[in-house]
């Protein structure tokens, strides 16, 4: 095996050229066959085998900087540099990350996780080198998809005209997650098919040869150098910018790819590579079926069939049924995604309302703003984003759409602890963020009924309101439990005394274990479901705090600004002659790993929870 | 006057257009006058008189919808709106807003504020129209300045290859605040001289002419239609996005400015037109400084020289000084700013260093995650922004400063309350957002001494970490007080006992006033400067509870995530012997005003708060 000669960055450049092809199929099947046992991204990563070859064998790392945008194509870049033996434990509690890591290779120079943010991070290492004299070579990799993030613009302008070198690599793979949207994409698409290029190069001549002397113009045109064949050739768009531009050259030709680098080192600008690729390359169930390879669960090699089929329905999945039942009574009801209508589950409701879908691209800043817009015109949009890409439109939904109050409703998945991406994407700022801003209002459901009955609820508050839902299995626990939503008011459970459980969404279930627990050894307990988090429901913990000695808060949400310090406030302000514990997530970022580890490490788990409870309600 | 004749919407539409011009001198010589007395933004509004009564002239408001995006350029449209009364009040606390207010009129369909959301709202206007099925015309209004944010060019990507009409005007002044920067900028540039574009033109003319048949084959293209002509006209790039593109246009020849809009409407796409206005048009001062006339104080219409000379030094003018002598002492030490040299007072700091100073244009998001990078890279960035603009790199601060724990330090100016810009503008929420973010550490400043103090302490700490202080004077007071900055200790001023006040930042100054009113009422009181937000100084409050009856937290930021809470839930956890108080800002939006009139009205000032202690502490 040749990829066992590479154990350490640059063993790469020992490999003789013709053995490209071979290693680069090597690194394919050891992807394939390790991604089928542990999940993890499969369709990215096997799109850039070659070109991560390529920049290792044209780079010498880690004195020249790259970073890879997002980072979850990342995993040829791990193999060439020494990590091989991680990916047994990929996205496992203590086990490889999926992303870059600087604590994992000095050849991870930045750490990465959301889109867009490859060339921003870029540019800071080409003036650091710059002002202390250095001459690496930093190279920013990006993929078309997070082009449409603004803040990927925000940098290209940035790096325009610029008279020092800093390699900025397109991996046009025609694709975000899902299919791309916007002009940029089709422009994109135009120069990587090509054709309309020449449509266009066709057209001039065909106009110019019907006029007189047409076909000697013509001639003299393809004999012209510079300025005017530059009209006619792709990439205009980011040379207008004040960008080189380099290609389009074919992403998996590691020896084109070596030369067009060599070519890019000489520049004394910024200059961008467009380099072809084709997602989940050389695997054909990934190459058919791109947005479900993208994060894939572990898979039946020779089919790409889940090993594991799903027992139950998510959250993701309720969601879309919700969605197709509240637009046909409420015409007034549009959905909007930035680059998520597999993730969200929306896919399913743009195939029924078409019209009513909107796929902004990987853009929330925009989606929030337009989702403003049209609910200033009249429509009660909904926004469905991840908790942790939301953070991307704080601004928007504080100045566009609260100061307003204007009726947005944001369905926001994968709140809470997602698992094994890890860091960058775990849901558990929303609920702090969310709350600190005027007129925002939040909700979480216990189960998948109730998600169904708070959306509807939120389709008639014409008011900002956000309802917070996590990722994975929709709790179907409880069903019996379904009293109508009303404004700011929680659910009573269980009613007894003593201890009052007041769990947060997906913490109701959390809660009843922790209550069967206590009543198993003999305590009386409450357990409430606390429904809305913004505003608190006082009026039930005035009550809960006459005959309970401890109250306890629980969410899956980080302490600070969280549920539990607003019911800490109300508590402490009324003068409530009651106990309080708050179980949520200390002041630290969480790590990769499954959700049910994640939770006992971090002590929001039912046993820990219990534990907590006993031990104070033991010092009362 | 003509001015007079215009009490209501599209009273305009009645005036002659002999005399457009006219009104356009009327309305100029209002706007000077009467901004010369209040106080305003000035230069924008000269440069767009023109253009707004042409947009007047061509669409029928409140049925077509004008968004202006910042918003501070709206003053001639609501002139001509029938707001002219409302001018003598402008920007007072309970008079007319400078910017544009949904509740003012029904012309205003959309508020702004923040820069670059224009485009995304009326996008929402446009699909809310499309899918009623009527036919108003939405039009969008952006500056070239607000196009290096990221936002608006998601925006335009999804305005792209769209069939219908949306018209964005692009006014393009050559400017932001300050000056421009970035590729967009230049290409703009090109543009808008067209000297460029005709060079490059006639360059391949020129190379044309050399070959054989030369002459014949500039003649062709010359006389050619479409494809061939558009190769060498402006706007190419809009057009690549699969936008259409108008102009450039003079935007200040009203009859000019009909006619192309009429083109506009004819569009079945969106259509940019871009209109080229001046900064300050009119009146000479305002053309000359156009920095110091975007937002101005009172002045002398003579001279444009502000009435009132600034007794004191601010903050603004304390920071630059304080960055020279760090950036001295420590080669890492860089600065960016996001389109604010003037603003945060960098430009004094740019004239010394122009090396390690950036000014990365209204590009917030983009200014973090280079800074990430800078220090991922080694150097110290110091990014100085203000506080209601850093909202806008709230993912970028959590995701790509704090996930790495780089030492980046954020220079926040405005922080808290800000005055006649309104709630669009005011500072605060930077407590709550950074305080629930792992990693963060947050200083306040007592003043200007602090300041210096703290930025020296934040350069070398080597960790994420914002200085936050307020627009305006810089405190002079309490001067004596100088102890060194030590992590995470508040700083005893007075120590006595009974009531123990433990002031933020700019709330030290206020404390203090209050602490001699509880004096002279004959309290004893002990007078904290907490320094540190987070962590908080745990040790003193512990300390402080064992002698004094109530803890008093003043600070000027929203309760909810903030100071106050921090310091409950240790008091409560720790089960401290001692009654709290915590002085904050409600949650709620707060409006203009002058911010001594806000700082009443929302409960913060000195006799609000000792009347709050008197009460609190007559029921103990």
């Amino acid at each position: 095996m040749l990829l066992d000669q590479i154990k350490k960055p640059n063993d790469i450049k020992r490999i003789e050229p013709r053995d490209y092809d071979r290693l680069a199929e090597e690194i394919r099947q050891f992807l394939i066959q390790s991604i089928s046992e542990t999940g993890g991204h499969l369709g990215s990563n096997l799109g850039v085998v070659e070109l991560t070859m390529a920049l290792h064998l044209a780079f010498d790392l880690p004195e020249d900087k790259l970073i890879w945008d997002v980072g979850h194509q990342s995993y040829t870049h791990k193999l060439l540099t020494g990590r091989k033996e991680g990916f047994g434990n990929l996205r496992k509690y203590g086990g490889m990350s999926g992303f870059p890591k600087r604590c994992e290779s000095d050849c991870d120079c930045f750490d990465t996780g959301h889109s867009s943010t490859s060339i921003s991070a870029g540019l800071g290492f080409v003036k650091a080198r710059d002002l202390k004299g250095e001459d690496n070579f930093v190279v920013s990799v990006i993929g078309d998809g997070a082009l449409t993030g603004g803040m990927a613009y925000e940098a290209l302008n940035n790096a325009a005209r610029m008279d020092t070198n800093f390699i900025i690599i397109l991996n046009d793979n025609n694709m975000s997650i899902s299919e791309n949207v916007g002009g940029m994409s089709k422009y994109l698409n135009n120069v990587r098919t090509a054709d309309n290029y020449l449509n266009m190069k066709e057209g001039i001549y065909k106009s110019l040869l019907k006029t007189k002397h047409g076909q000697v113009v013509v001639d003299s045109i393809r004999r012209a150098k510079s300025s005017v064949k530059q009209l006619v050739i792709p990439g205009m768009f980011f040379e207008d910018m004040g960008i080189t531009y380099l290609g389009p050259v074919d992403g998996h030709d590691v020896k084109g790819l070596i030369k067009v680098l060599k070519e890019a080192r000489r520049c004394k600008t910024a200059v961008l590579v467009h380099v072809l690729t084709q997602k989940g390359k050389g695997y054909e169930p990934a190459e058919k079926h791109q947005a479900r390879f993208h994060g894939a669960e572990p898979f039946n090699i020779e089919n790409g069939v889940p090993k594991k089929l799903k027992a139950k329905s998510n959250y993701t999945d309720v969601f879309p049924t919700v969605m197709i039942k509240l637009a046909k009574r409420n015409p007034e009801v549009v959905a909007i995604t930035a680059a998520m209508p597999e993730g969200t589950g929306l896919k399913r409701f743009r195939n029924v309302y078409p019209e009513r879908f909107f796929d902004v691209g990987i853009a929330e800043q925009h989606a929030v703003t337009f989702a403003a817009g049209l609910a200033a015109a009249g429509m009660k949009p909904i926004v469905a984003v991840y908790s942790s890409f939301l953070q991307r439109a704080y601004d928007q939904i504080l100045h566009d759409v609260c100061i307003q109050n204007l009726p947005v409703i944001f369905a926001i998945d994968r709140a809470g602890l997602v698992g094994s991406d890890g860091e960058t994407h775990q849901g558990i700022f929303d609920l702090s963020y969310l709350s600190s801003i005027p007129n925002m209002h939040i909700m979480a459901p216990k189960n998948k009924w109730e998600l169904s009955d708070m959306m509807k609820f939120a389709v008639n508050f014409n008011r900002p309101i956000a309802v917070r839902y996590p990722r994975g299995e929709a709790y179907d626990g409880l069903e019996l439990f379904r009293a109508p939503i009303r404004y700011g008011k929680g659910e009573i459970i269980y009613e007894e005394q003593e201890i009052a459980l007041l769990a947060v969404g997906s913490m109701v279930k959390v809660a009843s274990e922790v209550h069967q627990k206590l009543k198993e050894k003999g305590y009386s307990c409450t357990l409430v479901n606390a429904r809305f988090v913004k505003p608190i429901d006082e009026e039930l913990i005035r009550e809960l705090s006459v005959d309970h000695k401890l109250l306890v808060t629980m969410e899956e949400n980080v302490e600070s600004g969280g549920y539990g310090e607003k019911v800490r406030k109300f508590v402490d302000e009324a003068d409530l002659r009651t106990h309080l514990i708050n179980v949520a997530l200390a002041d630290e970022y969480v790590e990769h790993g499954n959700v049910d580890v994640l939770k006992q490490e971090t002590g929001i788990d039912a046993d820990s929870v219990t534990a907590r409870i006993l031990a104070a309600y033991a010092g009362l």
